[in-house]
């Protein structure tokens, strides 16, 4: 039948509708669920598309426009040729292979022995295990303290499980009197604002160290301030700690989750694609006391059921990879800084040398820059109810072929306004790509 | 100092607490979010895990215990050679080249132009594709109809969303006069009970076909009452069609999407999974006007981001190779299922000579067998309270070392005591499991 099917066309058969034609709902009622009211813009989705079709050299999106490493790519290639179970599904909560590497690696950083069937649940990138975080542990009506400038997703999740969020600002210290060149570092919790956020009906607070988008790494004293309230309070850490491994000038990244009683009560949310540079692979981790990840994986099975397998054998066998050269110079986790520490510099000199006064990142792979005296006439109709930042960053990709990221998008709706004057810039990008931004700044600058 | 650390040991620093001293909570408070409240149980974590630990053969959860065919596997490689940008993100809602041959396949088939950018959502798995949709289109009190037995995680998918389950059988219409093998397609809806079920409160009905467990595939007439009463009381149809090219015996598959004003309201689900035989790459979709398909991707982009890069760009290339062969031999959507239709009789065959009375599937890679006229004397006290097949499925894994699944796991909770007397067969396995299985049950009756 196959056969005589294909020999008549096998698609002649069926009718094409006028395609000018589509029907826009002939339902009455409300589609959408409540809980998606609010949270239908995305950064990404909006500024992505405008660099594709700009087709602007991107400094936008956090994402690496170079490959993994060797081993990591040929870890993938030769899990796929590990015969059918590479191809099927694995367990649930995380290939075993992965999670007891995992397990291995981390409790030598954690200072703990972590379980790796209890204590670890592999998700679709960072993002699914904060998303597993936030639906797991947060109930209509509890707070969240969220720290502005905050990776944008925080606040989405949280509103889709129907908590609040209390919001708390990071301060530069030093308005006037800093040095020269601005650092994350001169951005800092004020003690006693921080203490006031804490009440019965919090429930969590987000850290994120290195922070997105300013590059902040928290310092032990910061981090013990935290966890003693959390202590104090009752109240559960999220970490999430994706860029832990890339940071600058000596700074050095201390999890939370190993001071003490801070175990019992931290989620801490790690990414392969952050620490391999394989964004696209799509797995993360969450790890932290079985009490509580037990609930991350009942959201996770009834979400997802589980990460592609063979993805998850090659993170494990560059994890096992870097166990062992752990330290030394061989390590990814040594060289990846050491190699975006040169990009991080130049971006930061060719920023100062066009007017731009960037912000030091310690970790992390962006840096944001203040644009507030390049007074740039922005007549665009198109976006003049927008934010100065999101206007200048269009501006930006539409005039001059550079796509960047607007930073009040990473405050509140409420708090927006007024943090209109920064853009961030990403800088783990191959050095022509750098270039080509420097060629279109300084062009700029030039013809000013 | 990183090449010191490596020096004296770059772990030694590190101080392991006592493995043996777990916390478990210091936290006072309840840890979890009411809406995971009853869902942490889940079958395949559960029956996947004996299975694993008494290394039973495996006809249980259902995924090919062989690769998929090497033009897909060539796929994924190439895609990983491809460069940087198959190892970083990709557009949040779907590859581009993945929606774009999905739209031009899947136009054919429904009879009408798909939009890739408004009208496919790419999800991880069909299982998230189903999670998206849930949490989307579901609010709190909204009724949702499921036809019984049913692929259990609609079950706590609704209740995660608040909705309310309104539960309707397939009834078995001959219990003597069908002939002396029965048929999934004994297996029918009866029309006044099914038009009971609709109210003001039904937001959505789940329909999967071909079903899993029983093979069962919807015939035109029976979509159409489905669809009738979807139109008149302004319901919305969850298409579960995650095995669409696995039917036999002349059987089509129908998609309910196809019939005049269902487009826009039916989302359809599908699985690049079970389509190529690659259940662990988790890539699967949601298809349906976008007027609906926008919520969804409101989850999405709020819960996963995106999808894997490469194996994403995989399938677009799987599925662009399958239209240019479309209707003809070389098609692995007419190979596959002429290869597990052989499998599908042997099986048959052989349940049938060991006492088994196997109800032959229409479709999918499942079939189920009435197991009451075995009276195996159940005795392991620790399933005591569990439902017979259960009990029974367990039997067999510990005792004789063969995993099938147990079919009240297809039921609603309250109705799971009425189906006790069949399990699960998967039989998309290849020769040499099913004749493994085989010995195992020949010598278990011989035996008898």
């Amino acid at each position: 039948m196959w056969r005589r099917a294909a020999v008549n066309g096998p698609w002649l058969s069926i009718r094409l509708v006028n395609a000018g034609f589509r029907d826009k709902g002939n339902m009455s009622r409300k589609v959408h669920a409540r809980r998606i009211e609010g949270i239908d813009k995305n950064i990404w989705v909006e500024f992505t598309q405008l660099a594709a079709d700009y087709k602007a050299v991107n400094l936008g999106q956090g994402f690496p426009d170079f490959s993994p490493p060797s081993f990591v790519q040929e870890a993938f290639c030769k899990a796929l040729n590990g015969g059918f179970p590479m191809h099927q599904y694995t367990r649930a909560f995380g290939h075993p292979n992965l999670v007891k590497i995992l397990a291995k690696f981390f409790s030598r950083i954690v200072g703990r022995e972590i379980d790796p069937m209890e204590d670890i649940l592999v998700s679709v990138g960072a993002y699914q295990a904060l998303f597993c975080t936030f639906q797991a542990l947060i109930d209509e009506g509890d707070e969240v303290i969220i720290v502005e400038p905050f990776f944008d997703c925080y606040q989405p999740m949280v509103m889709m499980a129907g908590g609040t969020i209390c919001l708390l600002y990071l301060i530069l210290k030093c308005l006037e009197g800093c040095g020269p060149v601005l650092s994350s570092a001169d951005w800092v919790l004020s003690p006693e604002e921080l203490a006031s956020k804490f009440s019965p009906r919090t429930k969590a607070i987000v850290i994120n160290t290195p922070n997105n988008p300013l590059g902040k790494v928290y310092q032990r004293e910061e981090l013990q301030m935290i966890a003693d309230l959390c202590i104090k309070h009752d109240v559960i850490c999220i970490s999430d700690e994706v860029y832990e491994w890339l940071t600058y000038d000596g700074t050095k990244h201390v999890k939370i989750a190993s001071l003490p009683g801070m175990w019992e009560r931290t989620v801490t949310i790690g990414s392969a694609g952050k620490t391999f540079s394989a964004t696209g692979w799509k797995v993360g981790w969450a790890m932290g006391s079985g009490h509580i990840l037990k609930h991350l994986k009942t959201v996770h099975q009834n979400s997802v059921y589980h990460c592609a397998t063979a993805a998850q054998e090659a993170v494990a066998v560059s994890f096992q990879r870097e166990y062992d050269v752990f330290g030394t110079e061989e390590s990814y986790f040594h060289q990846l800084p050491i190699h975006l520490h040169e990009k991080r510099l130049r971006l930061a000199d060719c920023l100062k040398s066009v007017g731009l006064k960037p912000i030091l990142p310690q970790g992390g792979y962006f840096m944001i820059a203040d644009i507030s005296n390049l007074n740039v006439d922005l007549t665009d109709p198109s976006t003049k109810d927008e934010p100065y930042d999101y206007r200048f960053v269009k501006w930006l990709i539409k005039e001059k072929g550079l796509a960047t990221i607007p930073v009040s998008a990473f405050y509140s709706p409420e708090h927006r306004n007024e943090f209109q004057k920064y853009i961030r810039f990403c800088f783990v990008k191959e050095d022509t790509t750098l270039q080509a931004a420097e060629d279109i700044l300084r062009q700029w600058s030039d013809s000013k």
